[in-house]
């Protein structure tokens, strides 16, 4: 293993130039062209022979042209001699994809780690997966962040001295629990039901939320569906103040716009593992950077020092 | 494809034994040597060329002797030219291991998957798994049953227009929701935190109990720590009767004997995925079989007709 | 083998429903969702258990999209146990990417070759192909049709004796030699190169074309440089008229009316292996259907048929 | 490649200790766990990323939970990003399951060579295999080591002049052979002949064994039916004094035992390959360790030197 | 699987065109061209469709030719999409390369097994191994035949009263006893040790053979070092008649010829596995056809029908 | 990755020996004995073991011979431990198998590239592919150069102002005019049809060939039948005088000695590639050699640096 080499698909550039910018790495040039007949071509602009070659593109909207350009930029390094390829995706869509809850449907969370194991990746590095159990879906290893703590950090500088963390799904209140402990705060879980992608229901939340300041948190917020059904709850239980809380901040349908104009919510934070467009930011949304947590897990990488170690949990306060 | 042959490990040659007889092919004899330095050696007993070779091993304890004489079972198989080789194992135990939550474990539920396939598993027939997820983690065809039909018809014979089907964890409980409403019965569920392989606690339950005939609902019991917290929560809530029901009866530790000396427990009822010892048999416990439902999937797969077409739930009555 | 099953990505259902309507099976219908983080989803909603899958879809604009729908068509007929699964691919679009000629560059054409076959391929049928080499790229076996039979039918309707099939490239020269032994006509070939993917040069053409009527074959024609270049050529020297032909008519750019717009050419013929926006036609364009050569292929795969015997060239006059 | 790490099994931990205080390195520590549906977990309890990783486990009884326990930690090993996992596994058991002498058997020597590599093995580190065709099953590097050496130099302590090196089976007389350079004795052979796995006879002796002293050795010794059909011989040709060797001592049902009741058996020499418990050493029974060897193997791998230099046999005297 | 196909590489087309006529189907044509740069090109020249194709091929010298040659055949078909490849290899050269002794050598008897599963091998048909446990070096299915009925119902034919089959290895004994026990005779083996490719010691032979009529028994000769020294041995001890015979009849190096010469070898019996050139004959040899054999386990192969019950010794007389 | 360990096969000894000069590193020992059967085994005789080893080797007559030589010096590499195994393939002789122009033909060029890595190889140096598409064949990365630079710092000694380079085919002129741009002259193509291995037309030659002084450049020359018809060309439209240039001089059928015997042909210019044997030697024959350019891309491979760097087209003047 000699040197490292990080390069970035069109995903979120601005990630991967704050990843180097901690590494003290440059961003290598990649070139993407598109010919007439659709069809594209990645190619890598520095050397990759025998470098710890690493390659940053979350799995976001337009989400096949971001797959397909990934897939070829991990051929290009397998193809240039790179002694090593890690992905780094930040956010891996296609986890949504765990099941086989129909007949003969396609199982895209494991489909998809194939095809980047076809294509020549020695390794995964990626946060918040929506089940633990996709980890299972690749056959090479994975390195499988959360962003625990950099919300702890973002939420100490309030009074949390009556702060509740809400889970709205009580299978996943597991998470909710941990970032509780980070904080010093109580926990509490929504019981979530999902009829359909965007159609789901909160019957009731365990545990106690009256007067309570709320921080909601979820691993993702697509359309929002869930968190305005857990919002109706609150609501009715008596919550005293609602902050909104998720790794991937997808905002898909003017789920943004819209949880913005809810007058009780006070903030929506989420992190930059995908990129929330410019012109739809609003004054309550707040994007914490896990650049600085990406960037020292590659240093580990390519160094051979434990991740885990540096995942572990500990009291922030 | 031409005559099916269906072959039994030692792990339950009984249900091996019902499937072949529902299906009305004999069970072909099997024959497993141990040498003197305890290695293992499997002989399958029938002509196997150009077969449509099932074999019939549930992972149940010894879990390692018969994972090892399963492989060796496929290993056989394969080398005596059979055209398909399917692994009809309706316990798959290693399904448990199926996160990684703790750093550089080892990820049973995938590892075991990867073996079958190593060792010639053309596909894999099972049952109720202990997360669908797991289904992900084979490279081979998986039809997936469950036994909800079964459990339903059993319960069909009470008067049930005051019950309540309770799962003891929130989110498996659409398993619930799915055998609620084949029995016409209400649902609920227990808000369940899992701190160590058996210790297990249940800080609520979602949905009404107080005065209702309860079905506890579960994929599996083993030392039944689960069960006996929900116990717990349910005597509290004012249960009118208890009946418990799981489709995989492993009953460790003295499970089946504790459970059954539960004064308002009226029944237990599992399915025989996995054999139980006649001599821990109890009075209170109800051992439904699936062997029909196995032998129907099985001679569907041999036929190439739809499996889930047989296994979309109907109501009942 | 059993049954057949023809299903059809969203490309181009319409050839699809061609072809099924000549092999007198119906069309399998497909759903193909989007989620909302922008992930497919596909369902193959008739029975594949054992049936001879064929899965419809040329890689058109936009690629990525059916591409990657195609990839999991594959998975989804794999997982439900198709006894084998033929990609019917009437146009390989990224067959254009077939040689390094930059360092570091993913080589498309062996990349999406291995992703099919990953994804769970069994065989692949095709048409045209760019470079015959690109044959060796699939690591499963690979019919290789041709439509010079539909174009030559079609031009047999006209007095043929004065014309002249012009290949605008040597190194291609092989398919218009065998098209116009075909229609009894002379060939001729342009000395082109290219420069970029859009600047082409035809600096002579081979053979004599003053006062002929000139057939111009090509392959493909997406931005229509290669046949521009060509036309400035045949009009210095004395060409009596022009039609064009090819198999794959991408038209991209406006190449299509640009084309037509030509005061000497009469006609441009291409096929249906992609399909023409309706809104895009001109008085000029002739498409004409390979949906019947398409479905003989598919009948004699299944059948076990030579398909070699179907495609061998026998002159047609 | 850089910082080695040392784990052991529970097959034979001593050995891996021993390995470790020659090599000047810890044992890192695993931990195994058993579930409740005695499934097994393992954790390897110390860094893994990027080390070079070595799993000490020979395949002794109980062979099933002992194989399973190391395909569990050579997977833990590869989802911690071991940059190379090697197997060290001083006696491989399965060995004896070498060729197809009935129909449909499994075939375990290679099975589980596969199993290994399906596991994630990088290469095997073994020693005295049942016969060397079984190195040829695996498809990743072995280094096959033999204890020739320490077995001569436990032998140089007592006068040669007058012994004979005796091998119970012609078939393997060259490693005896081998052995009787090393100390300078003559050999003889015996011509044996195996009915079933405890079932054997040797019909007569090649070689001059009256009034000489005899060495017997063999690769392993189990039940022992071996030697004593041997003895019966040796007597009768009028041995001298008789001692008895082997690199694997497996030693069951009672062999030990009865082995050490006969009088004219002077010493039971094996080496430390498998472990032999406490309670059974008896007076005659002395055990050589093969740790020295394996650490300097394992240090030589480590360190890419030849492994084949160290063990060219070298006269001793 | 449909039609049966047979096509014969340039190794022994007589013995193709002999298991050709015993199944009743034509021998279909191969066509093998070699380029101006030495390399070959294989066309099988009829439809190889769904198919169940067989390749004959024994390796025999030039062996590298005929070995490229049959990995084209394989290749050939598989991209011809053949529905199964049953390499038909009656005499396996490579198997002499079973074990690893020496440090850094090629391990042949694997690395061509996997060379033809890499080229697309399902399964390999072959005859009288060097070594059983090269059967282990396949990762596909293979049949393993034996001649020695054929060799039994030659000597059948004389007065069989005093005869002893002599296996020149004690190694290999098993096989002498077996062919004894067909033939009603006693059994002998000679205590071999090899020095090199072609330098043998045979110290003596273990059972009687003092006037006796011996047929030696070995599995290949092929410049008859073996048989030489064994011959000497026979004749110290007094044996009446020498009858020679083998599967494989390689004769190199002027074998036959040498052997013919013996005043005291009566004949030399080998099979047709390998051609001998017809120029070589002489008055002694005789030549048994396996192709019979062949043609009844490529035709139970074809059906499904058990190999291995055909070649269940029975005693003939 | 280690010290280097460069090998050669009995292919090209001197070439292999002159790259090790430029590299000041000793060639390793290679012994390649054949057996009485005709096998082949080879011994590399120098360590392995995590050395980055270099395997020279052009596929070159005995073709057969020395690609499975080539295959067990990689297999012998792989077992000893490599830690990389390059095959330095000067010449890929069986890259001319690219294209299924005929039903049921192998694909030469796609096995062989699947055979070398089944073997173990880890990647291909190699020079000058027939087609630039063949590239696309191997699954492991491919660093393939060309000898433009040689040869045009050969032809730099000559008055170069009325040169033309003329390619003698029109589809591969890019090589030709790279190489007119590096010596500053003028390049022209002739149109070539192809009718078997030896039958060639050139019907025309585009650019201007009258009065000037021509090198004629292909990529190879066998039999050199396309040189020939080319020169009838040359010499009908005045060509003042003509130089033949190629990189692989294979000269079959006595090519070498009848382009000598031609008046107007004044230098026959090849690289050493492959060897031409000394007594084939004539007046006009030049051979540059390749040694310093594959050394120097060992070098680069072995320490990490850009290959395509290297052999980026400078003009040299």
């Amino acid at each position: 293993m000699r040197d490292i080499a990080v390069f970035s698909g069109s995903a979120h550039p601005e990630l991967a130039e704050e990843v180097c910018s901690h590494l003290g790495v440059p961003l290598s040039p990649t070139r993407v062209s598109r010919f007439a007949n659709d069809c594209l071509e990645v190619q890598l602009q520095a050397n990759c022979r025998e470098r710890d070659v690493f390659l940053v593109q979350p799995l976001v909207k337009p989400v096949q042209e971001h797959l397909v350009e990934l897939l070829m930029m991990i051929d290009a390094a397998r193809g240039a001699s790179a002694s090593r390829i890690t992905v780094v995706m930040p956010h891996y869509s296609y986890a949504r994809s765990d099941k086989k809850d129909a007949p003969r449907i396609s199982l895209g969370g494991r489909l998809v780690a194939d095809l980047l194991v076809a294509a020549g990746a020695s390794r995964v590095l990626t946060m918040t997966l929506h089940s633990p159990q996709v980890h299972g879906f690749f056959s090479v290893p994975v390195d499988h962040l959360h962003a625990l703590r950099e919300l702890a950090a973002h939420f100490s500088q309030y009074d949390l001295s009556r702060t509740t963390v809400v889970s709205p799904d009580l299978g996943n209140a597991k998470e909710a629990a941990h970032f509780a402990r980070l904080i010093g705060a109580d926990v509490a879980a929504g019981a979530k039901q999902r009829f359909a992608d965007d159609r789901v229901r909160i019957s009731s939340v365990i545990g106690d939320v009256a007067g309570r300041d709320v921080i909601v948190l979820d691993d993702e917020i697509a359309k929002g569906s869930t968190v305005f059904a857990l919002l109706e709850r609150l609501r009715e239980l008596g919550a005293r103040s609602i902050r909104v809380a998720c790794t991937h901040g997808l905002f898909a349908a003017g789920a943004l716009r819209r949880l913005s104009e809810q007058q009780d919510v006070l903030e929506i934070v989420c992190t930059n593992t995908v990129p929330v467009p410019a012109e739809e930011h609003t004054g309550k949304l707040r994007i914490l950077s896990i650049g600085p947590a990406l960037a020292e897990a590659v240093r580990r990488i390519h160094n051979g020092e434990s991740v885990s170690a540096l995942f572990d949990a500990q009291p922030i306060a």
